[in-house]
Protein backbone atom coordinates (compact mmCIF):
# COMPACT_ATOMS: atom_id res chain seq x y z
CA UNK A 1 0.00 0.00 0.00
CA UNK A 2 1.39 3.99 -0.88
CA UNK A 3 1.32 6.48 1.37
CA UNK A 4 -1.69 7.52 1.57
CA UNK A 5 -2.01 11.04 -0.56
CA UNK A 6 -4.51 12.86 1.83
CA UNK A 7 -5.70 16.35 2.44
CA UNK A 8 -8.78 18.09 4.86
CA UNK A 9 -10.30 21.06 3.87
CA UNK A 10 -12.24 23.27 6.19
CA UNK A 11 -14.74 25.25 4.44
CA UNK A 12 -15.71 28.41 6.03
CA UNK A 13 -17.21 29.81 2.82
CA UNK A 14 -19.52 29.38 1.17
CA UNK A 15 -21.33 27.65 3.78
CA UNK A 16 -25.34 28.18 4.97
CA UNK A 17 -26.60 29.47 8.32
CA UNK A 18 -29.51 27.66 9.73
CA UNK A 19 -32.43 29.90 7.04
CA UNK A 20 -30.17 28.20 4.60
CA UNK A 21 -28.30 32.17 3.38
CA UNK A 22 -24.77 31.87 2.27
CA UNK A 23 -22.77 33.07 4.70
CA UNK A 24 -19.00 32.77 5.97
CA UNK A 25 -18.83 31.16 9.30
CA UNK A 26 -16.23 31.96 12.00
CA UNK A 27 -13.27 29.79 12.52
CA UNK A 28 -13.65 27.52 16.18
CA UNK A 29 -10.49 27.16 17.88
CA UNK A 30 -11.50 23.28 18.90
CA UNK A 31 -12.27 22.49 15.15
CA UNK A 32 -8.77 23.22 14.42
CA UNK A 33 -7.43 21.05 17.35
CA UNK A 34 -9.65 18.35 17.40
CA UNK A 35 -9.48 17.75 13.35
CA UNK A 36 -5.65 18.44 12.95
CA UNK A 37 -5.10 15.54 16.24
CA UNK A 38 -7.09 13.57 13.96
CA UNK A 39 -5.56 14.18 10.88
CA UNK A 40 -2.24 13.65 12.17
CA UNK A 41 -3.24 10.44 14.00
CA UNK A 42 -3.90 9.30 10.58
CA UNK A 43 -1.63 10.44 8.45
CA UNK A 44 -3.04 12.92 6.68
CA UNK A 45 -0.84 15.54 4.85
CA UNK A 46 -2.49 18.85 5.42
CA UNK A 47 -5.67 20.58 7.13
CA UNK A 48 -6.32 23.20 4.81
CA UNK A 49 -8.64 26.07 6.73
CA UNK A 50 -10.68 27.94 4.10
CA UNK A 51 -12.06 31.33 4.55
CA UNK A 52 -11.47 34.78 2.62
CA UNK A 53 -11.95 36.43 5.39
CA UNK A 54 -8.00 38.19 6.07
CA UNK A 55 -8.98 38.59 10.01
CA UNK A 56 -9.47 34.56 10.45
CA UNK A 57 -6.75 34.69 8.47
CA UNK A 58 -4.62 36.29 11.28
CA UNK A 59 -6.64 34.64 14.13
CA UNK A 60 -5.55 30.72 12.54
CA UNK A 61 -1.99 31.97 12.39
CA UNK A 62 -1.69 33.32 15.56
CA UNK A 63 -3.14 30.02 16.82
CA UNK A 64 -1.05 27.64 15.10
CA UNK A 65 2.11 30.33 15.97
CA UNK A 66 1.49 29.95 19.44
CA UNK A 67 1.59 25.93 19.27
CA UNK A 68 4.32 25.51 16.40
CA UNK A 69 6.80 28.44 17.54
CA UNK A 70 5.75 29.93 20.66
CA UNK A 71 5.15 28.30 24.27
CA UNK A 72 2.58 26.10 23.43
CA UNK A 73 4.63 23.64 21.75
CA UNK A 74 6.83 23.68 24.54
CA UNK A 75 4.39 22.55 26.79
CA UNK A 76 3.03 20.27 24.52
CA UNK A 77 5.18 18.81 21.89
CA UNK A 78 2.17 16.41 20.23
CA UNK A 79 0.09 19.29 19.80
CA UNK A 80 3.00 21.01 18.07
CA UNK A 81 2.77 17.85 15.81
CA UNK A 82 -0.83 18.29 15.05
CA UNK A 83 -1.14 22.18 14.39
CA UNK A 84 1.49 22.43 11.71
CA UNK A 85 -0.27 20.49 9.41
CA UNK A 86 -2.78 23.65 9.56
CA UNK A 87 -2.34 25.78 6.22
CA UNK A 88 -4.75 28.43 5.75
CA UNK A 89 -6.33 29.46 2.17
CA UNK A 90 -9.09 31.59 0.89
CA UNK A 91 -10.95 28.86 -0.90
CA UNK A 92 -11.14 25.41 -1.91
CA UNK A 93 -9.71 25.88 -5.12
CA UNK A 94 -6.50 27.24 -3.16
CA UNK A 95 -6.15 24.35 -1.24
CA UNK A 96 -6.97 22.06 -4.55
CA UNK A 97 -4.00 24.22 -6.18
CA UNK A 98 -1.69 23.15 -3.18
CA UNK A 99 -2.00 19.41 -3.58
CA UNK A 100 -1.48 19.43 -6.69
CA UNK A 101 1.72 21.22 -6.29
CA UNK A 102 2.80 19.21 -3.99
CA UNK A 103 1.51 15.92 -5.51
CA UNK A 104 1.83 16.92 -9.30
CA UNK A 105 -1.58 15.92 -10.01
CA UNK A 106 -4.52 17.48 -8.51
CA UNK A 107 -6.38 15.28 -5.80
CA UNK A 108 -9.99 13.99 -6.63
CA UNK A 109 -12.05 16.55 -4.06
CA UNK A 110 -14.51 14.38 -2.01
CA UNK A 111 -17.37 16.60 -0.37
CA UNK A 112 -19.19 15.22 2.93
CA UNK A 113 -22.47 15.71 3.93
CA UNK A 114 -24.74 14.59 6.70
CA UNK A 115 -27.39 14.34 4.22
CA UNK A 116 -28.56 11.57 2.25
CA UNK A 117 -30.57 10.67 -1.14
CA UNK A 118 -27.80 11.46 -3.45
CA UNK A 119 -25.80 9.13 -5.23
CA UNK A 120 -22.91 9.31 -2.99
CA UNK A 121 -19.15 7.09 -3.17
CA UNK A 122 -18.80 4.65 -0.35
CA UNK A 123 -16.07 4.46 1.97
CA UNK A 124 -14.59 0.70 -0.11
CA UNK A 125 -14.40 2.61 -3.02
CA UNK A 126 -12.64 5.54 -1.77
CA UNK A 127 -9.98 3.19 0.48
CA UNK A 128 -9.11 1.27 -2.11
CA UNK A 129 -8.49 4.21 -4.18
CA UNK A 130 -6.24 5.74 -1.58
CA UNK A 131 -4.47 2.41 -1.04
CA UNK A 132 -3.90 2.72 -4.83
CA UNK A 133 -1.93 6.39 -4.43
CA UNK A 134 -4.73 8.77 -5.62
CA UNK A 135 -4.70 11.92 -3.67
CA UNK A 136 -7.26 12.60 -2.08
CA UNK A 137 -9.04 16.11 -0.61
CA UNK A 138 -11.58 15.30 1.96
CA UNK A 139 -14.09 18.33 2.03
CA UNK A 140 -15.88 19.45 5.06
CA UNK A 141 -18.51 22.10 5.54
CA UNK A 142 -19.03 24.24 8.68
CA UNK A 143 -22.00 26.19 10.04
CA UNK A 144 -25.36 24.52 8.73
CA UNK A 145 -23.29 23.02 5.45
CA UNK A 146 -21.58 23.60 2.84
CA UNK A 147 -23.34 26.31 -0.18
CA UNK A 148 -24.60 24.31 -3.14
CA UNK A 149 -21.78 25.15 -5.21
CA UNK A 150 -18.70 24.04 -3.10
CA UNK A 151 -20.68 20.54 -3.71
CA UNK A 152 -21.04 21.46 -7.32
CA UNK A 153 -17.24 21.86 -7.75
CA UNK A 154 -16.08 18.52 -5.97
CA UNK A 155 -15.37 15.63 -8.15
CA UNK A 156 -17.59 13.16 -5.97
CA UNK A 157 -19.91 13.11 -2.58
CA UNK A 158 -18.79 9.96 0.24
CA UNK A 159 -21.94 8.06 1.74
CA UNK A 160 -23.02 10.26 5.11
CA UNK A 161 -22.11 8.64 8.26
CA UNK A 162 -25.42 7.13 9.26
CA UNK A 163 -27.02 6.46 12.47
CA UNK A 164 -30.02 4.51 14.31
CA UNK A 165 -33.03 6.00 13.32
CA UNK A 166 -32.36 8.41 10.97
CA UNK A 167 -30.66 10.46 13.39
CA UNK A 168 -26.86 12.09 12.34
CA UNK A 169 -26.17 15.19 13.94
CA UNK A 170 -22.51 14.95 14.05
CA UNK A 171 -20.08 17.72 14.96
CA UNK A 172 -17.91 18.15 12.29
CA UNK A 173 -15.04 17.41 14.44
CA UNK A 174 -16.81 13.74 15.75
CA UNK A 175 -18.00 13.41 11.98
CA UNK A 176 -14.61 13.98 10.33
CA UNK A 177 -12.58 12.00 13.15
CA UNK A 178 -15.23 8.81 12.14
CA UNK A 179 -14.92 9.88 8.70
CA UNK A 180 -10.61 9.48 8.89
CA UNK A 181 -10.97 6.19 10.68
CA UNK A 182 -13.32 4.73 8.34
CA UNK A 183 -11.14 5.42 5.21
CA UNK A 184 -7.22 5.16 6.47
CA UNK A 185 -7.20 2.55 9.73
CA UNK A 186 -5.27 -0.01 9.38
CA UNK A 187 -8.09 -3.08 8.86
CA UNK A 188 -6.42 -4.97 11.53
CA UNK A 189 -7.55 -2.17 14.01
CA UNK A 190 -11.28 -2.17 13.39
CA UNK A 191 -11.21 -6.81 13.61
CA UNK B 1 -29.53 -8.66 15.83
CA UNK B 2 -31.21 -7.02 19.48
CA UNK B 3 -31.15 -3.57 20.24
CA UNK B 4 -27.99 -2.49 21.87
CA UNK B 5 -27.62 -1.90 25.59
CA UNK B 6 -24.71 0.63 25.51
CA UNK B 7 -24.13 3.36 27.62
CA UNK B 8 -20.90 5.89 28.07
CA UNK B 9 -19.39 6.91 30.97
CA UNK B 10 -17.34 9.58 31.02
CA UNK B 11 -15.07 10.33 34.14
CA UNK B 12 -13.67 13.32 35.56
CA UNK B 13 -12.42 11.92 38.88
CA UNK B 14 -9.84 9.93 39.53
CA UNK B 15 -8.12 11.13 36.55
CA UNK B 16 -4.45 12.34 36.17
CA UNK B 17 -2.96 15.35 35.28
CA UNK B 18 -0.08 15.57 33.47
CA UNK B 19 2.36 15.23 35.96
CA UNK B 20 0.33 12.02 37.06
CA UNK B 21 -1.63 13.45 40.00
CA UNK B 22 -4.90 12.69 40.59
CA UNK B 23 -7.09 14.92 40.48
CA UNK B 24 -10.75 15.89 39.49
CA UNK B 25 -11.20 17.77 36.16
CA UNK B 26 -13.83 20.26 35.12
CA UNK B 27 -16.76 19.35 33.07
CA UNK B 28 -16.34 20.51 29.38
CA UNK B 29 -19.36 21.78 27.70
CA UNK B 30 -18.02 20.73 24.13
CA UNK B 31 -17.69 17.13 25.64
CA UNK B 32 -21.30 16.82 26.43
CA UNK B 33 -22.70 18.39 22.91
CA UNK B 34 -20.36 16.34 21.08
CA UNK B 35 -20.30 13.02 23.30
CA UNK B 36 -24.41 13.57 23.31
CA UNK B 37 -24.59 14.07 19.58
CA UNK B 38 -22.37 10.72 18.80
CA UNK B 39 -24.49 8.75 21.57
CA UNK B 40 -27.54 9.71 20.32
CA UNK B 41 -26.49 8.83 16.48
CA UNK B 42 -25.23 5.32 17.46
CA UNK B 43 -28.25 4.57 19.76
CA UNK B 44 -26.53 4.93 23.00
CA UNK B 45 -28.74 4.41 26.02
CA UNK B 46 -27.25 7.01 28.46
CA UNK B 47 -23.77 9.45 29.07
CA UNK B 48 -22.81 9.38 32.38
CA UNK B 49 -21.09 12.33 33.63
CA UNK B 50 -19.19 10.82 36.22
CA UNK B 51 -18.04 13.47 38.89
CA UNK B 52 -17.97 13.68 42.40
CA UNK B 53 -18.06 17.91 42.62
CA UNK B 54 -21.51 18.68 43.37
CA UNK B 55 -20.67 22.39 41.75
CA UNK B 56 -20.14 20.20 38.33
CA UNK B 57 -23.41 18.60 38.96
CA UNK B 58 -25.61 21.90 39.58
CA UNK B 59 -23.51 23.09 36.03
CA UNK B 60 -24.31 20.50 33.94
CA UNK B 61 -27.72 20.14 35.42
CA UNK B 62 -27.93 24.22 33.65
CA UNK B 63 -26.51 23.37 30.69
CA UNK B 64 -29.01 19.84 29.98
CA UNK B 65 -31.86 21.80 31.16
CA UNK B 66 -31.33 24.75 28.70
CA UNK B 67 -31.46 22.44 25.95
CA UNK B 68 -34.08 19.87 27.25
CA UNK B 69 -36.38 22.18 28.77
CA UNK B 70 -35.42 26.29 28.34
CA UNK B 71 -34.90 27.92 25.17
CA UNK B 72 -32.02 25.45 23.37
CA UNK B 73 -34.92 23.01 22.24
CA UNK B 74 -36.80 24.95 20.94
CA UNK B 75 -33.96 26.76 18.66
CA UNK B 76 -33.07 23.02 18.03
CA UNK B 77 -34.56 20.08 18.63
CA UNK B 78 -31.93 17.82 17.29
CA UNK B 79 -29.48 18.65 19.96
CA UNK B 80 -32.38 18.33 22.88
CA UNK B 81 -32.56 14.97 21.67
CA UNK B 82 -28.83 14.43 22.39
CA UNK B 83 -28.77 16.58 25.94
CA UNK B 84 -31.81 14.51 27.12
CA UNK B 85 -28.80 11.40 27.18
CA UNK B 86 -27.00 12.94 29.92
CA UNK B 87 -27.18 11.53 33.75
CA UNK B 88 -24.68 13.15 36.13
CA UNK B 89 -23.09 10.50 38.76
CA UNK B 90 -20.85 10.50 41.79
CA UNK B 91 -18.59 8.11 40.18
CA UNK B 92 -18.48 5.55 38.40
CA UNK B 93 -19.93 2.63 40.49
CA UNK B 94 -23.16 5.01 40.25
CA UNK B 95 -23.41 4.63 36.66
CA UNK B 96 -22.78 1.10 36.62
CA UNK B 97 -26.26 0.74 39.57
CA UNK B 98 -28.33 2.88 37.30
CA UNK B 99 -27.30 0.69 33.97
CA UNK B 100 -27.73 -2.56 35.72
CA UNK B 101 -31.30 -1.33 37.15
CA UNK B 102 -32.15 -0.39 33.62
CA UNK B 103 -31.50 -3.46 32.33
CA UNK B 104 -31.56 -6.28 35.24
CA UNK B 105 -27.73 -6.67 35.28
CA UNK B 106 -24.73 -5.16 35.81
CA UNK B 107 -22.96 -4.30 32.30
CA UNK B 108 -19.91 -5.19 31.36
CA UNK B 109 -17.57 -2.28 32.34
CA UNK B 110 -14.63 -1.46 29.27
CA UNK B 111 -12.26 1.04 29.96
CA UNK B 112 -10.70 2.55 26.89
CA UNK B 113 -7.13 4.40 26.76
CA UNK B 114 -5.19 5.88 24.32
CA UNK B 115 -1.79 3.51 25.48
CA UNK B 116 -1.05 0.15 24.15
CA UNK B 117 1.10 -2.84 25.57
CA UNK B 118 -1.62 -4.43 27.72
CA UNK B 119 -3.96 -7.45 27.40
CA UNK B 120 -7.05 -5.62 25.47
CA UNK B 121 -10.52 -6.33 24.00
CA UNK B 122 -10.31 -5.91 20.02
CA UNK B 123 -13.37 -4.12 18.35
CA UNK B 124 -14.78 -7.48 16.69
CA UNK B 125 -15.05 -9.24 19.43
CA UNK B 126 -16.52 -6.24 21.84
CA UNK B 127 -18.80 -5.90 18.94
CA UNK B 128 -19.80 -9.06 18.90
CA UNK B 129 -20.88 -9.33 22.40
CA UNK B 130 -23.17 -6.20 22.17
CA UNK B 131 -24.93 -7.65 19.07
CA UNK B 132 -25.91 -10.94 21.46
CA UNK B 133 -27.08 -8.45 24.02
CA UNK B 134 -24.75 -7.63 26.88
CA UNK B 135 -25.20 -4.70 28.16
CA UNK B 136 -22.04 -2.63 28.01
CA UNK B 137 -20.27 0.27 29.88
CA UNK B 138 -17.75 2.27 28.04
CA UNK B 139 -15.75 4.27 29.90
CA UNK B 140 -13.53 7.42 28.59
CA UNK B 141 -11.24 9.10 31.28
CA UNK B 142 -10.78 13.60 30.52
CA UNK B 143 -7.37 15.33 31.45
CA UNK B 144 -4.46 13.02 31.04
CA UNK B 145 -6.78 10.07 31.32
CA UNK B 146 -7.98 7.84 34.14
CA UNK B 147 -6.19 6.79 37.49
CA UNK B 148 -5.22 3.10 37.66
CA UNK B 149 -8.04 2.35 40.14
CA UNK B 150 -10.59 3.01 37.49
CA UNK B 151 -8.82 0.82 35.29
CA UNK B 152 -8.43 -2.01 37.94
CA UNK B 153 -12.48 -1.35 38.13
CA UNK B 154 -12.95 -2.46 35.28
CA UNK B 155 -14.06 -5.96 33.44
CA UNK B 156 -11.96 -5.33 30.90
CA UNK B 157 -9.90 -2.90 28.58
CA UNK B 158 -10.62 -1.97 24.81
CA UNK B 159 -7.92 -1.95 22.47
CA UNK B 160 -6.43 1.73 21.70
CA UNK B 161 -7.57 3.73 18.40
CA UNK B 162 -3.67 3.43 16.71
CA UNK B 163 -2.79 6.06 14.01
CA UNK B 164 0.19 6.01 12.00
CA UNK B 165 3.66 6.14 13.26
CA UNK B 166 2.22 5.91 16.82
CA UNK B 167 0.89 9.08 17.13
CA UNK B 168 -2.73 8.35 18.97
CA UNK B 169 -3.54 11.86 20.70
CA UNK B 170 -6.94 11.79 19.63
CA UNK B 171 -9.38 14.40 21.79
CA UNK B 172 -12.10 12.75 23.98
CA UNK B 173 -14.42 13.94 21.31
CA UNK B 174 -12.78 12.51 18.68
CA UNK B 175 -12.10 9.27 20.46
CA UNK B 176 -15.45 8.85 21.91
CA UNK B 177 -16.91 9.15 18.02
CA UNK B 178 -14.54 6.39 16.23
CA UNK B 179 -14.95 4.03 18.87
CA UNK B 180 -18.67 4.25 18.90
CA UNK B 181 -18.90 4.27 15.13
CA UNK B 182 -16.68 1.04 15.44
CA UNK B 183 -18.57 -0.96 17.87
CA UNK B 184 -22.10 0.52 16.82
CA UNK B 185 -22.35 1.73 13.10
CA UNK B 186 -24.24 -0.81 10.53
CA UNK B 187 -21.59 -3.22 8.26
CA UNK B 188 -22.96 -1.69 5.25
CA UNK B 189 -21.67 1.77 6.43
CA UNK B 190 -18.09 0.80 5.73
CA UNK B 191 -18.07 -0.54 3.06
Amino acid sequence: MSTPKIGVALIHHPVMNRKGDVIASAVTNLDLHDIARAARTYGVHRLYVATPLEDQHRLVESIVAHWTEGPGGDHNPLRKEALALIRMSRSLTEAVDDMASEFGTAPLTVATSAKSGRVALSYGSLRRRIQKGVPVLLVFGTAWGMAEEVFCGCDELLAPVSGKNGYNHLSVRSAAAIILDRLLAPARDQE
